[in-house]
């Protein structure tokens, strides 16, 4: 069976790795430190910085393909990689759309996909061009780096955003614009392709996020034209040439929906699919990247829900074990999942899946059980 | 969140270390070699051997609970551990069961359960009556150490009973006999239970043994009282005070179901349980030997089924990822569980869980796909 690099040692790693132990794969993990969540438990772990090309190309030595769990990875160290001829999923022309938000809106308008209007911001005057074109109306947007709502602003005056372009631009954070638009809700489609073309979609997901950082995923999403946002999503990730999971992450709003993010890795909106779904978003992408066939992607229940746990300000009088106890004691089919980390306010420490018949329902409980675990106390 | 140790390098521990990373539990492996199942993909591996206490005991120094993946640990090193404070689940009292068939038949006549006429066969004397008593249905058995059909004789005739029992008892080998009975099918029931006493229990499985090798498991079994054999294993776990997963093994006969073995760990005929259960049977023992809230066992679909991998005798022209691929294209949902361990003739390499809403294609696809990866060929 293949061997599998991951460059990335965080919990997107860590469930790649236990689906690959089932799997029969065998897996490497290139991480920052024995702590981190994914080298924790891992027994093939290189230590090393991911910036470093040396360290890369150490870590990828006797693999048979180098996968991600970010988009962190500069580019030219990808391309240094496929030129040496180490077999990359996704490739680095994929995945600049995946680093680059300015490039991936570029591509996506060329693809005729919908985006809100967009521009580079290079300088002040750009940024002035932009508000005054979209009436005030504005997210800023680092191009690259940002995740979980990091690197996005919403400026509320032109000073403020004539402010943060310049400190930006000083610290050589290259930048985009684009309108702000209203959401109605948020929606994920989760894809995946494998080097030979083949493609599955998940259903889609209804997705709930909170100043940029992901609470729950639902699926499958109400009212929405699955078919319709299937056949674009797969567009993009045949346009762009994906290999292994394509989140496409959506804004349903009153002028119709609009890409916002692409993700070319398991995504967080993708985790219900571990108890949802025949076969999860990280078998699924190892299958991908590894160009095995790709598994049934059918739903095993009528409502899936993914709530995150999100480290809260509270101490608590009673230990993890406790509070876990307490969960299962009053949902004993809720699937938790935890990622070994350290507890920190607003760190994403695990998640909880939950299924059933009452979509209501189930997304009621998986959050009153992930705000257990996080704050040691029931929602109000 | 506590921190258990297994005893055993095995598939059960790989499996168990999947469920414990998901969960965040942390794991230890005290492992014979570090290219065994478990030990390949652990990262908290100890070397040692487990008939050795001091290794024991230093293994499961900072640990929270000690469980097994196997009956070989000796008891007197189990029994040193519980007095040494250690915390042992399941303890000595109730792991004696499992580990010595005598001891496990004698309590389970006392407990009113359904077991087949036995006896200690200490002599060719006590070999000699027993025949005689049984009209030559007899089968003989090492009371310890044996597995997957090891250690289990079927005499045709006195003479090689005799022969067989002298040999044995050469060898220090612990004997009995019971009654040869005949078989219509076999049935397992696999229940969980925790310290403070809670208990659930999964559908009951119809298995296959072929050589006393498992074949296969498929739940639910047809045409049984489950509620009584529920009941009775329940029964069982609670008066030998198991913890953790326990698989009482049955024998269906024209005269009445009897008990055939105990395992109080993981079992070959729960594995179903991992695509086919809310709570597996992996996720069930570490929540019960660490005293926590045991999960729901329903089912998550009609039918499922698990069929083992077990090496063939043939030689292949294309390699474990091939064959893969081939099974896959035929079976999207296929669940490929593989143990990462070199190819031997019957040896158990793997196994695929399928489900679906008819349960005689269900086994037939299992089958197949299993076979496939073993032999490179479809079956005839």
């Amino acid at each position: 069976m293949p061997k599998i690099l991951i460059i990335g040692d965080g919990q997107l790693a860590r469930m790649l790795h236990t689906e690959a132990i089932e799997l029969g794969l065998s897996l490497r993990v290139l991480a920052n430190s024995p702590t981190e969540s994914a080298a924790a438990i891992c027994g093939d772990v290189i230590l090393g910085d991911y910036h470093d090309e040396a360290t890369v190309k150490a870590a990828a030595t006797g693999v048979d393909v180098i996968t991600f769990e970010h988009e962190h990875v500069p580019a030219h160290i990808i391309d240094n990689l496929i030129r040496d001829g180490y077999n990359v999923q996704p490739h680095g022309d994929a995945l600049i759309h995946a680093q680059d938000k300015l490039v991936m809106r570029r591509a996506l308008r060329n693809a005729g996909a919908p985006v809100p209007p967009f521009a580079p911001i290079d300088s002040t005057d750009d940024a002035r061009a932009f508000w005054e074109a979209m009436d005030g109306a504005v997210c800023l947007k680092a191009r690259t780096g940002g995740y979980d709502g990091k690197g996005v602003w919403f400026p509320d005056s032109l000073d403020e955003l004539e402010q943060l372009v310049a400190e930006q631009l000083d610290h050589n954070t290259p930048l985009m614009a684009e309108k702000k638009v209203h959401l109605n809700r948020e929606l994920s489609a989760l894809i995946a392709r494998s080097p030979r073309g083949e493609v599955r979609c998940w259903d889609i997901a209804e997705t709930n996020q909170d100043g940029g950082v992901c609470r729950w995923a639902q699926a499958p999403a109400a009212n929405v034209d699955a078919e319709k946002i299937e056949t674009f999503a797969t567009g993009i990730a045949e346009t762009l040439d994906v290999t292994g999971v394509l989140a496409v992450e959506l804004f349903d709003t009153d002028e119709g929906i609009f890409v916002n993010e692409l993700a070319m890795r398991p995504h967080n909106t993708g985790h219900w699919t571990q108890n949802g779904a025949t076969t999860s978003q990280f078998e699924q992408h190892l299958r991908a990247v590894a160009n095995l066939p790709l598994g049934s992607t059918d739903m095993t229940c009528a409502h899936a829900v993914m709530a995150n746990i999100l480290g809260g300000d509270t101490t608590w009088d009673h230990d993890l074990g406790e509070r876990i106890a307490t969960v299962w004691r009053s949902y004993p089919d809720a699937k938790i999942h935890l990622y070994g980390k350290q507890h920190r306010p607003g760190r994403k420490l695990g998640h909880i899946n939950l299924t059933g018949s009452d979509p209501i329902a189930v997304r009621a409980d998986a959050l009153a059980a992930a705000h257990y675990i996080a704050h040691g106390h029931w929602p109000a």
